[in-house]
């Protein structure tokens, strides 16, 4: 039985689609790892350190639920953390496209590991990192799109911004 | 936890992809209900009880899967069996659209019900039972499509006909 | 200007979806005609002078909507009733594509004649006739989906047929 | 080499559509056969001779097109006639994916027959015989969109319908 | 009821795709502000005073149509100008999705507006700035693509630049 | 007719799924040029000088295949070359809509050019060449994936990257 499951991604930072997936994933699976992904090329708003800790606060009431980062292919993370199933949230169909072919990809790499889908609640379906980051940058309302200490955090770093 | 999976279909009949679901479903949900839809609007080329039986044979070296049917509303029957998530195979695009519309409303229809996709492994990315059975009806070959068994029940039925 | 917009459809029967399209048209437009189309190939639940009753009720508390029925063309009925701008709801990527072609042929037929989409609010974004009466039909709960006095209606329809 | 190209298809009627794939691939191959599927299932408006009289008259000025007739697979029929490339046309992305699944299901078939694609010109990519049809049904504007002779004997056979 | 609408975009720079798109805005609604976003981090080929000029050069027999630019949130931008309708173009199913995210945004952001969205004509279905800048880069004809003193403005930019 | 075909690209690396491509279209044209792409703006892992030997080794047991390099538009370099048929490879969706944009324009540029569209083998369908550079870097197994010359390349590129 495949019982150990892995939602990986930025994170930066952390939203309410992004826990929406990871609670229900802690309802189906024994242990959750929610793994950041050290991405020396994108520009991030927060360090990695500081996601993992917003991402903590975020999760502190989920049992069998982990927060860890890892560099490289995911595949061998899994392999690693004997891990066996990658949980992903789909929003949309340009998601969807993106997640087969990553999907695949992971399957051709190790043919053990699954992928595992679950649709971002309705209310989320227009979430992203990016447009939180877009509307907190100019001061818009956040507060329906992130748990309140990640709102706090992105106000913080946008301080003196606009 | 959610331990109890249900994949439903018409199953009209089974094919490699239906069971390719089948099977890694089983390797992460400890009970897996395989649910026959009684619909008697769509005209069937087995009863459901043949169904039933070519299901039974495709899965009985799997340990923890059940094949039942079922009437009327999924949500419905997930509720009398108990059964908290519902699986479901992608192939496509058109396909995502359907399931995202269909898992929108059994949510809120049903909020403790989870639904999860897998996607369709793809060598089996084009395989649908109608278009195995149009095949089959042609007396082309299906061997690798469907079990041994399916394929001589689906020439049997088809005998004569071309 | 094009101050006359028409929504069209079957409307068997008016769900808490198209409502959300009227609304937001009776905001843009001086004149919003609901036009209800006549279509003897398709079974329908509601006879058109029920839907037409249905939709009435529905939206007597919106200023400047009419309720019609049309045969034919819709852009035979647009020129009759002097209307020179159609809204479309959309809710996916299929009903997009659907809508583009019948909005190309349109805007051939009728060089004056506009199309304007609306997208259906993420809440209804899964909901359609069909759905509904699907789920009516199996005494399932619709009351947030169609108006109390559509449920009322579609409850009464299916009595006994469970 | 492969340079026997068959366009297939039920062309009920054809339109300037198919007439562009068509004239294209008779650009592209050594010899074309458009090849008009017989469909005991599906209602046609056209009987498949009064469908290949019109097909014959609409390419009488291309060289290297046969018009013909087939039953069951078009695979078997490709064998038949020693043609190796199947020519579609795709307008929208709800064909392509019809079309991947029917290309994956051919190439799965009979490996040595390949399928190649053509986009219809963005004029006709809303064209479509059922929209034709539903347009000259009710007695609207057909002319730019199939050849004249093709027109005559649409309002020829709807004429007293409306 | 909603008189003000608003098209916004970069504009870099304006071509007969975004015309068609402005011009049927100013035959349904009272008034339409064109709005040039600027965005210091994407590099333009134009100038936000460029663009404007193109843009009002462009639009100088349409009444009621207005080009301004705006920073930060479109949502902002539309309050202080007492705007309640977004006009989107939409080409083809990538745009759709990505509209739709921004458009349930800003629903979310601002209840009170509203975003209507228009299908390019198919003629200028593939259109876009940047395919337009890449064929005048390389001296490709653009004359049909763009009003004639863009066309110019493109020429002049890229003299030399081959 | 039009006998020459033209295959345009990165091919950075060229991958298992761009042979497939080559390969059929070789079976269907007389002559088939291999155009690789100067693009001075991408930053590639290769030089165009080495993506040309890396597709000449790739490509010597195919007859009538050529290898060149292009600037500018394609349009233009067709022309130059006498070529008029265009052979792209579709994987997705997302492929489509981008190579239904480039196709039209093409069109319009070239009205004697004409765009044809091949499937790549399901096989391949999640196959590109920067998730090969992907996997490379972080050593993953790629032998499936691209020629084993290219496979060497990549190792050699990458090593002591990890």
């Amino acid at each position: 039985m495949k019982k150990i499951a892995v939602c990986s991604g930025s994170f930066d930072p952390v939203t309410n689609g992004h826990l929406d997936i990871i609670t229900r994933s802690s309802e189906i699976f024994e242990h959750v790892i929610v793994a950041v992904l050290h991405n020396s090329k994108k520009k991030a708003l927060f360090t990695v350190e500081e996601r993992v800790e917003l991402l903590k606060e975020a999760t502190n009431h989920l049992e069998h639920v982990e927060i860890d980062t890892f560099n490289g292919l995911l595949i061998d993370y899994m392999k690693k953390r004997n891990a066996h199933v990658i949980v992903r949230g789909l929003r949309a169909v340009s998601d969807f496209e993106y997640e087969m072919q990553i999907a695949s990809m992971n399957k051709k790499l190790a043919q053990e590991v699954d992928t595992v889908f679950m649709m971002t609640k309705n209310d989320y379906s227009y979430l992203s990192s990016s447009i939180v980051k877009e509307v907190a940058k100019h001061d818009g309302q956040i507060d329906d799109l992130v748990p309140e200490h990640v709102a706090l955090a992105l106000k913080e770093r946008f301080k003196g911004n606009t």
